[in-house]
């Protein structure tokens, strides 16, 4: 899609988790919590290579995430499109993605992609080819973000 | 499934909004953020007969929810099972999920069958056929609930 609009961007950077949804190999859909970061208009979310959910989107090559704001009325979206799973230059989102976790004010050294590789830690790329859902975005600049 | 666990009730009791996933006539997960209530091993939605997830629930006879904590570390677990549209005696679970959304003391007067009927809302019941993705289930009892 275009651009994302400022209200969805301030929307994805303020929170830190969100629900993912892939399909399952019985066409149900797997949901999970996790940890994301956005990288322009992808969002990118540290896993492991043998979890379900990523072996999910590798296989199906789609996957959605379900942001939400933690205060009422909660303001949320629904984001999806095309997913992979990148092995390869993924210190640095992976180290974003620790930082988010943790609330650290900086990001952590930066680990190299052999160092993930052996760990199993794999990330999932989801592009952001649709917006659905979307409910309540003005709260978003009025609510207190788990991060700044 | 049996009977919630302890915590897995507490999880759903403490918490008024899950992200619910359908099946989209296209076979990828649709997902959008509901309020909810939990009727024994049951979680209840309110929501309107030609909205997209009624329309998917009714057609496929499946839907899962993903219910979290607001805080970190952000308790979550997913909540999947057989899904049915309920038009009959749905006038005090919707009062009561009314009553989730709104924060009140008390639930509004139960509407009629009828009245509910006219506005077109329907309860999307969802029966606890598998939970999945149980995560940091020991922080709930730790974590200021959305409600008492």
């Amino acid at each position: 899609m275009g651009q994302l609009s400022e209200q969805l961007r301030a929307l994805l950077d303020a929170n830190t988790v969100g629900v993912l949804a892939t399909v399952a190999p019985d066409g149900t859909p797997r949901q999970s919590l996790v940890y994301f970061t956005r990288d322009g208009e992808r969002l990118l979310i540290s896993t492991l290579a043998d979890r379900l959910k990523a072996r999910d989107a590798g296989r199906t090559g789609w996957a959605s995430l379900c942001v939400m704001g933690h205060q009422p009325p909660f303001p949320s979206a629904t984001f999806s499109g095309s997913a992979e799973i990148l092995t390869e230059d993924i210190g640095a989102s992976t180290a974003n993605i620790a930082q988010r976790i943790s609330g650290s004010d900086e990001p952590p050294e930066p680990m190299s992609d052999e160092t993930l590789a052996a760990a199993g830690r794999v990330i999932l790329a989801i592009g952001i080819d649709r917006v659905t859902a979307a409910s309540h975005l003005s709260a978003v600049a009025d609510e207190p973000g788990t991060e700044a």
